[in-house]
């Protein structure tokens, strides 16, 4: 029986998908030769990276913008160098709210001077700071969305004339965002849209070719839109899969509908972890992630019989990251209502027994 | 059925290489969970990679010789970079014999003085340039071991005393060499390894550590070997398609086995080349590549009646390149030689029916 997957990434993908990509790497197109082994210059392979590109800015409302998407390798990691090589002439602005904007800190520090507008690394990362600003002169402001580990995510974003660069790993294609906003989108695929590998860039083309510095060819934005996404070998599989996923979400009915699903899912958990009192949430409510439930047992000594209790329950990946302690709950797109009510019911088994 | 697959790459893997991947993505580990939705810092994948590393040194014969093999993001055309960001300081050589070398050489320019020691450009690379001198005083000597668009091969290495750098692409555990001549091999994973996405890295530690530049860390060889290759997320799939793979031909008898198939297989299709008054090769015999041999008609006018032969014996992936024209039969490890066989068969029954 399949397990119900809390896991934070690589995380659950829906079972048709995973059952499409299987059949892919015996047999596709109908061609009698695997995804896998086929020229990536073939036109059964193009299609798929077109088909992919395109979704991505389908869904995101963004066609006919001026934005291009990208499938890229190297993680959101590449990017935390790859958006400042690209686009920071002097100065940049950062929001800090975990490991993952204090490491796009570290990398784009390399290429200029950064200024960290707001952290909340004061309260390890339980909150998303507000209030902050963010100075005229810099060439761009950059934020985290969702922050995997802490369980926050922004519910807002600021207003600002430079332009705006999001990492949006483990949060994008999940809520109704005006993406038009933003200037640069980059995410990991391996949350809401496929295997580990690939990598989206969503892109605004004008605000491309204004540093002076020389960028090596694969760091280079302009080549990659140049060459249509296929300036090297992409990574296939991982496009392959990230395309399905999107197809998948699209004829859910897109953002607006996953939206309310995930809204659902998460009121379900955090009502429980707030009306039980064997359990207390990590962060402040109003910063809470859809994506990422964070949370603690009150009593730690129950802790063995919990974790008894939710492995028996068939539920996998559901321990905290080493940086925070006690329970993270991920509920990725792809992951059933039922999964999160076995969750529940396992918090309330806890309860009877305790 | 299957077709003959002869693809420059993506190209064939072994038959119950993509068996098992394809039944991983459902089921892996028999855990109830996909290969691609579990955490990459859970054990069965530390396994995985663990043992793809092992499987690259144990191949090589590199096992406890100061090496460490690292499964990276980024293709081979990421290491033209990541070589000269890593180890550039002043001015290292290059042998240029087509177009991945001619790239090589173009990306690391941007990070010091680059010595052209020859150059094949003068005939189309259809050879591979000898007696050329390296300088004493060069950072390192970068050569590209097999060249799949045009179809040549280095049968020796220059002795230098300069660490020696080797784009091992297209025919890495293909051939024997005393690989601990090398400082430093990379290879992107799709040709004899596994699907796009993941790049072999193998290099020898003492030879970092020497350059004064600040390294983002995702291009940081060191920052690399200190994470044990998953400083971040690596490409699960391909990772484990490659340990497949590489398991696989160790269970054969390893690069000593295969190196004896694939000089039947050549030795097929060159003598073939050579006695059909049909057809041509493309490059100096002495420089043939074992893995990909480029030929043409004679006469053009055949080439209608060629590609309906060959396609109908179903046989793919059998186009030039666009830069050299003609025919290419790449013939990878996993290429069985009945394969080579049926395309002798079409072009001796060309040569009946011309």
């Amino acid at each position: 029986m399949k397990k119900h997957n809390f896991s934070a990434g690589p995380c659950i993908l829906p079972e048709e998908v995973l059952q499409r990509a299987s059949e892919a790497v015996i047999n596709f197109n109908d061609d009698n030769l695997s995804l896998i082994e086929i020229s990536h210059r073939s036109k059964p392979f193009v299609d798929v990276i077109e088909k992919a590109r395109a979704l991505a800015l389908e869904l995101l409302g963004l066609e006919n913008k001026g934005y291009e998407a990208l499938f890229l390798h190297g993680g959101a990691s590449t990017q935390f160098l790859m958006t400042a090589y690209n686009l920071l002439n002097k100065k940049a602005a950062y929001l800090n709210t975990g490991t993952w904007s204090s490491k796009a800190i570290k990398e784009a520090s390399l290429f200029g001077e950064l200024i960290e507008v707001a952290s909340s690394k004061d309260k390890n990362f339980n909150y998303i700071p507000k209030n902050f600003d963010i100075p005229n002169d810099v060439d761009y402001f950059h934020c985290t969305s969702n922050n995997t580990i802490y369980g926050t995510q922004m519910k807002s974003f600021p207003e600002t004339s430079a332009p705006l660069i999001c990492d949006m790993s483990s949060d994008i294609f999940s809520r109704q965002l005006d993406f038009s906003k933003f200037d640069l989108i980059y995410a990991g695929a391996q949350k809401n849209m496929g295997p580990a590998g690939a990598t989206l860039v969503v892109v605004k083309k004008d605000i491309l070719g204004k540093v002076e510095r020389s960028i090596p060819s694969m760091l280079n934005y302009q080549i990659h839109i140049e060459k249509d996404s296929m300036f090297n070998t992409p990574s296939v599989f991982a496009v392959y899969v990230s395309m399905l996923t999107l197809q998948w979400l699209k004829d859910l009915g897109g953002i607006s509908f996953i939206e309310k699903v995930n809204e659902k899912k998460s009121t379900l958990l955090y009502s429980e972890i707030d009306r039980n009192p064997l359990f207390k949430g990590v962060v402040s409510k109003e910063d809470r992630s859809h994506m990422n439930a964070t949370f603690t047992l009150e009593n730690d000594s129950l802790a063995k019989k919990f974790d008894t209790l939710w492995q028996e329950a068939n539920i996998n990946g559901l321990h905290g990251h080493r940086s925070v302690g006690g329970y993270r709950a991920s509920m990725y797109n792809a992951l059933p209502l039922y999964s999160v009510q076995a969750l529940v019911d396992v918090m309330q088994e806890l309860e009877r027994q305790a």
